[in-house]
């Protein structure tokens, strides 16, 4: 489960990165760079608060997705903008998918369930706030709120199906939908 | 003794960061983010480096003394604006706290006592350059050195009373004294 | 090999955070305190992300390194801003030496080819990205890709050339020259 989770949400977060890179119109590697700190910089977070091996220093497939992610938006950049908010549905999705991690990997640490949502929320908005200050931006934090409410509910949610005893699967769908509805109604 | 710093150290850069957040006019869930992230970054920031565990990873009151401060401010801002430069004092109080701090638990660790000053500036001031960072303004280091002039002072105060065998109350009673004079008379 | 590029490494970073705090015009001590965090920024992530004991938090030498650098470029500065863009090389020779050392240090610990390029590269950034943040300025990365470009080829041509079998002493040169080569090059 939590390893879904956490490509999806490198890979979201990745494409954020490379989406800002192109609007800087950097050059290539800079959207593979972009891509990868933003992809992994909230997890990175995470396991260096919860003391643990950092996930992808052991694994090598996190950051070949980042830099595979990095290469398909420098190619598909043009195209990806006129979907529409791009930036916004992808940033959505990486949030919903890292409150539930972040939450998630503290609880199966110890049980500090008030330490297991503020992880949520800072892993799921810090990959975006390196990426803002990286790139010379103010941090979203400071202009929206709906940010840290969509990440707050979606890993409080978790958190509290997680105590009443429901199994991880639904209690982390149900997280992610929770946050989705949150970020995603006010795009 | 150090327990008592770092839950003071917390508590008031915790409210250094509510009280940003409520001149940026954000939410109550801001208020509590911005509250917990200004109060522990420095104290994360120094246990990360010295390679021990995360405080408040492993004791939830911390936290909840984070909350209890943003959510306290939120109803409490308009009237502490009253008080003339809340912000400023409470700074000098948390920089005081933690430079001590800082420093007392690395010389815990190991002998290094140019590691324990550049360790007490650090802590001291790491929760106050992320709050201004995320909160997209300029870092109080660039605009004014007497934030580093107080850490350094009270942080070098402790450890060489430190060294001259001075007990730890004391020695950290007259580091953190020094810090808040210097600090405190630049209000 | 790795110590000496370790040195080489912190003393021109440090002395490119004490040539930023000159052009603030702030005092001695913040020539120090720019000069430290900047000259070990990078390898201090490098060691938190590879989970490894920070290098200069056990041996002092390093530091003193550093305060050493921002006193002397603190009565040098005028004399300094003569030479001709001394900020740049120095930049230049601190992310050679860097993105050598940061892929060298991942290889000892695992056969990770891909993360040693990654990590090559955010050591090599990382001290000037957190330098220009607190000076409140744009990153470097944000302006000109030359950076990440020169931190890659000389990253990757180490570790190809590792791969390759060649003897640490001449891959690391050889990486180091390339990267030399790309940014100094670009001033």
């Amino acid at each position: 489960m939590l390893q879904f989770f956490d490509f999806l949400g490198v890979a979201v977060f990745a494409m954020t990165g490379a989406i800002v890179a192109s609007r800087l119109k950097l050059d290539v590697l800079a959207f593979v760079f972009f891509a990868s700190f933003t992809g992994v910089g909230g997890g990175t977070l995470r396991d260096l608060l919860l003391g643990v091996p950092v996930f992808w220093v052991e694994d090598q497939t996190y950051l070949i997705v980042c830099v595979a992610v990095g290469v398909t938006i420098w190619f598909a950049a043009g195209w990806i903008e006129k979907l529409g908010k791009p930036l916004r549905w992808a940033d959505a999705v990486g949030i919903s998918a890292y409150c539930v991690m972040g939450a998630a990997k503290t609880l199966s640490i110890g049980d500090v369930p008030v330490v297991a949502v503020m992880m949520g929320i800072a892993t799921a908005t810090f990959g975006g706030i390196i990426r803002d200050t990286i790139a010379g931006q103010p941090t979203a934090i400071a202009k929206s709120e709906i940010y840290l409410t969509a990440a707050f509910a979606g890993a409080a949610v978790y958190v509290c199906l997680n105590a009443a005893g429901v199994p991880q699967w639904p209690a982390a769908i149900a997280g992610f939908a929770t946050a989705m509805v949150l970020r995603g109604g006010a795009i």
